[in-house]
């Protein structure tokens, strides 16, 4: 096993030790990528990677993926199974080795065919779910990460710039995703770190809307679209509002609203703010302003391998920020049947303060288009 | 509630009725989308909708999807939860609602955090594992599902004949892959079913490769590409594997016979065949060849909103597969350190026998590039 590999694992095996579980177990997902340093797709068959608090680490590994395992450096046991055979034999085998009584799962990651896999395997097995802990260890970034992140977000941005220059009234929203996802792709995206939302008009208040194939863009309109490039394993998730044509007084109110909200936001990041103080002072800000009852979700949410992860910045987390986390400021006013804007930029906590990563202007923007 | 959508929910209210299980949970992905007839997506918020045997379904819905979700005409309870408040209570208020105490849900879709929330909630409900009855509902598909179906794969081939046409020795397989993805995007996909596979040489012999960053494909390579387009929620699933500048007699004699195992699985296709037969009859072709000891992977999956869904073409399976199932004919041989073969073609069974959605040639192709 190489030495970095060994290193990883035993943070896991400390996270178990931390939380009094005998082992921790990861399936394919952002966890067992930084775990193991390759990426696996996660099908209907069960893939798991056991790390005890003391030990060497065991996997449950689908035969087909045998050749691409090879590739990770794993010395520990392997405990393989073909679709032909059924897996339940595999989990027998896994847990007889193992002889643990305690296992912390990632809650939001492990599939609940996997959870009733294990306790066929050993009905007394007490299964927690130890998401938190376990996520955790992706909080800080380190180098290789931000430098994976700029990428993905100078992408994302020229993207975003080569999409606002063809955008034309008349075009559905549909039509403006696909040049968005066509030129994410032409910068060199990866992959889509997520569905993008592009929304005009009364879409651009539904916080998750779809693309809507018979919506052409108009003139007064607002343009909403959030988006993201995954690359080398990371993503990048900025949004931006711009008005067509014109914009109306009311817009320029709410955007100038929510603008001062998320630099509120940013004003007081450093590394040992809470993700609470964060929430509550973007929040605030929204609810000070004439329209607070457009708002509709909470500040932003960690950034990393996944889309969203730890720490959510939301009243109530009073969880303290290291230097080294990524969150999204992402305020937003919306207003059903009339218009919605979210400006949302990812920031980096240091010591000294924050670094936004995304650097696309932030100023109203109206389009001649 | 829309006469449609009662009628979509009434046939998961069966599958209760059927398995003797109080209700049936659904959760953001095929199932939910299919009885809901609008995507959600799923992120760190449970979303859960409820639908018992007897009685009117209900919803737990994230208080920032209510705008979304009233496009849907749903008139059940709606039990909602806001991220500041947490979503125990809602739970727990759905639960009271139900009085059920027996629950089926999706072992593949559903995640551990939603099981664990829902036992918080009723700790003597009993959850099970209902996965085959629910996904069953899709495996016929309709007429709208075979059309877009068609249109996924026609742009999929559209991709192909353009990537092809610009595959030159020396190019990565990354940079290979980029030309694919920008392809199928160009041609209309609304997104990728799956990571494009874009291997050569070597790396075609491991059945789910990664594209190299640092492999040039050179004269003699097998180029193995595997990868579908999505489009209007349901996705293609193609493979086709070309020889580059020439191919050695063992790679025409491996070719040869991966498509003889092919056809053999398209003879004997029709109503009523069970997934054992087709996998029996192809795999049959290949442990009769000298190349047996190069198989690694049965003979495919259904394909429809999932690009890997029921009916599992594998032996031992002895479901009996109704016209109207979709499924991939993918016969492949691996030798690893060597080069791999795979041909995949996406079939819908008649009554008569079958239709090739797929229509790709598939005479063994020596690129000049």
């Amino acid at each position: 096993m190489t030495a970095s590999l060994s290193d990883r694992l035993s943070a896991y095996a400390a996270v178990a030790a931390d939380h009094g579980l005998d082992a921790i177990a990861l399936v394919p997902g952002p966890n067992f990528t930084r775990a193991l340093g390759h990426s696996f797709m996660s099908h209907e068959r069960p893939f798991v990677l056991v790390i005890p608090a003391r030990g060497p680490a065991a996997a449950l590994v689908p035969n087909l993926e045998l050749q691409s395992w090879d590739l990770v450096g794993f010395d520990g046991a392997i405990f393989d199974w073909r679709d032909q055979d059924g897996y339940d034999a595999a989990f027998a085998q896994l847990l007889a080795h193992l002889n643990i009584t305690s296992l912390g799962v990632e809650g939001q990651v492990m599939r609940v065919f996997v959870h009733h896999a294990l306790l066929r395997a050993q009905a007394d097995l007490r299964i927690e779910d130890a998401e938190r802990a376990i996520s955790a260890l992706r909080m800080i970034k380190t180098p290789q990460d931000i430098a994976a992140m700029l990428e993905a977000i100078a992408i994302s941005e020229r993207a975003l710039t080569h999409t606002l220059e063809r955008v034309r009234l008349g075009q559905t929203e549909k039509e403006i995703e696909q040049m968005l996802i066509q030129s994410l792709f032409a910068e060199g995206a990866d992959d889509l770190a997520f569905p993008p939302i592009v929304a005009a008009g009364d879409g651009s208040a539904r916080p998750h809307a779809h693309a809507r194939h018979d919506y052409r863009v108009k003139a007064g309109d607002a343009l909403l679209l959030d988006f993201g490039a995954r690359k080398n394993g990371f993503a990048a998730d900025i949004t931006r509002t711009v008005f067509l044509d014109h914009v109306t007084d009311e817009g320029r109110a709410v955007y100038e609203t929510v603008l001062a909200a998320n630099m509120r936001g940013l004003e007081i990041t450093r590394a040992g703010v809470t993700a609470h103080e964060i929430d509550d002072a973007v929040t605030g800000v929204l609810e000070a302003s004439p329209f607070a009852v457009r708002i509709r979700t909470k500040t932003g949410h960690g950034l990393g391998r996944e889309v969203h992860e730890a720490p959510y910045i939301m009243r109530g987390n009073h969880m303290s920020l290291p230097a080294g986390t990524v969150y999204t400021n992402e305020p937003g006013l919306y207003q059903i049947d009339n218009f919605g804007v979210r400006i949302e930029d990812d920031v980096l906590i240091t010591e000294e303060g924050y670094t936004t990563l995304t650097s696309f202007p932030k100023e109203l923007t109206v389009l001649k288009c």
